[in-house]
């Protein structure tokens, strides 16, 4: 177990320095100083080699993914991410995969300023457990509840890409090598749109991160809104890549159903919609308006005004 | 997976509720309110099934223990328990098993009132990550590095009860069934000593919670003081059902190298001693001075002022 000690001190030594960071990894718990008049966003997710990622992910691209799909949870609450803590479980001490892992980790880590304040290294199955906590203006974290009808309904980015991705990294479709490139990487290496979220903030009404696909993830905002939607499927953007590696019918398909794109849906009040689009553009973030939030509880998909029912392509996804 | 967030739901419906919660399991963060001037403590611990216990645990103990042994972190910290994240990692669904495992966690959650905040509950090989917060005045963290010379060494409760108890679970060792009992409760529901903790913040100089035994943890505090020790094996606390089960120099043995006690070790200076064991006292913790803080960098066990060195006896023992 000596060795998993060292691992411990390998990643202390990369860690992310922050102000607030009063005490970091070595002690018996980290201190930090939290801001004044902050709430803090506390989310947890693990990894499962063979449940959640397959053997062959390139290590880099599980460092740096392990750690985005934790933001992504801090960015839909509108929270800046402050530290995190990560529980490594590994079958063997492999010097040049924890090197790559880390590499990525601490890509992340570094770009969103968060810092590794703490964490266990443990022999067994490999499985990854990071917990992260951002700060929040005390009452305005987005929460899944708050769409109200009349709302419009947004996302970031585009839909699709990530399903998409993984299913040429597992030879079930193929595509021209840009197009593969692009999508594989949207697979692996996901964006929280963490900036997108804070810009959110007071503007929009609630807000999800889509990590098990629109149709999916938009079932818990309007349960816990209690409200429906209806979603105009023509309105979906779809990168090109998508668009030019599919049919139209299977892009829409891997945009509605497709998991793990990790862009932001959210719901924002008409009142607020022109503040909101000046916001969001200055981030840099593309967005595209899709729907509407409905009286009842159930959602509808429209295309050309018709009800519309995405076909069933099978595609791999971990769930 | 369907049934695995029924799992979430079953843990937020028994989550310990906290006025300072102000969004708790449900959403794509939980969000809490830090109280004005404290620092938070944060920590975390993976419990791997045949790593660091065996399957034949009672799935109560696990749920106790797991928190247990991360309330110990904030203990040795001096901090307040307030919030958690369980990363629940299970082969299948047994709710049977999940009734006794969330039963004894939540007893160690509403005893030491920290609230489930949020998690994840995934599919794979059983092994359990939580991430506990805690709250300390700002500036009264207790850490490893602040033990001087001349500075007294005490310890909380007794020593060696847990690893004991281990040896009865095994079958390696025999005892009466009064002594056993005792001794393997301490080993499947070991105390943090929480109130303990915050009773020594501003008058120990140093502290450690004991996990990996005595020699083992007490190193990482010499180390990270820079400084030295002398401990006297004869005022090592002892249970009587320790004592009533092996010899003398095996009850030795497993007070200076049994794991999983759970107690706390500090230092404490001279001009604090008397402040020091009346806070203690008040807390009704047992506690004892073993040793004193010396020059060098050395450990040095003395029996009857002798050099003494502890038998190996070859016990179990997670590391």
């Amino acid at each position: 177990m000596k060795e998993f000690q060292l691992i411990e001190h390998f990643f202390a030594k990369q860690a992310q320095s922050r102000r607030d960071v009063e005490l970091g990894i070595g002690d018996d718990c980290a201190l930090v100083t939290p801001a004044l008049n902050k709430s803090i966003a506390i989310s947890c997710d693990t990894l499962v080699e063979n449940v959640h990622f397959y053997p062959d992910i390139p290590p880099k691209a599980l460092g740096y993914k392990s750690l985005a799909v934790n933001l992504s949870d801090l960015a839909s609450m509108g929270a800046e991410p402050a530290w995190m803590t990560l529980a490594l479980t590994l079958p063997e001490v492999d010097e040049q995969w924890l090197t790559s892992y880390s590499a990525g980790l601490f890509e992340a880590a570094e770009y969103y300023n968060i810092a590794l304040v703490g964490g266990d290294t443990t022999l067994g199955p490999r499985s990854i457990t990071i917990t992260v906590n951002g700060q929040v203006q005390a009452g305005t974290g987005l929460t899944r509840s708050g769409a109200r009808i009349g709302d419009w309904i947004y996302v970031t980015g585009t839909l699709g890409d990530s399903a998409l991705g993984l299913d040429l990294i597992r030879g079930n479709r193929a595509s021209s090598p840009e197009d593969a490139d692009f999508l594989i990487n949207r697979h692996y290496y996901p964006t929280p749109r963490v900036l997108a979220g804070q810009a959110l903030r007071t503007l929009a009404s609630s807000a999800i991160d889509l990590s098990d696909g629109l149709l999916s993830d938009i079932q818990h905002l309007l349960k816990q809104s209690g409200i429906g939607a209806t979603i105009d499927v023509d309105l979906l953007p779809l990168s090109a890549s998508l668009k030019n590696s599919v049919t139209e019918e299977e892009a829409l398909s891997y945009a509605l159903t497709g998991g793990e794109d990790y862009e932001l849906l959210f719901s924002v009040p008409e009142a607020q919609k022109g503040a909101l689009e000046i916001a969001l553009a200055n981030t840099g973030v593309s967005f595209a308006q899709i729907g509407q939030i409905s009286t009842g509880d159930k959602l509808k998909l429209l295309r050309d005004g018709q009800p519309y029912t995405p076909i069933n392509i099978g595609f791999e996804h971990f769930s």
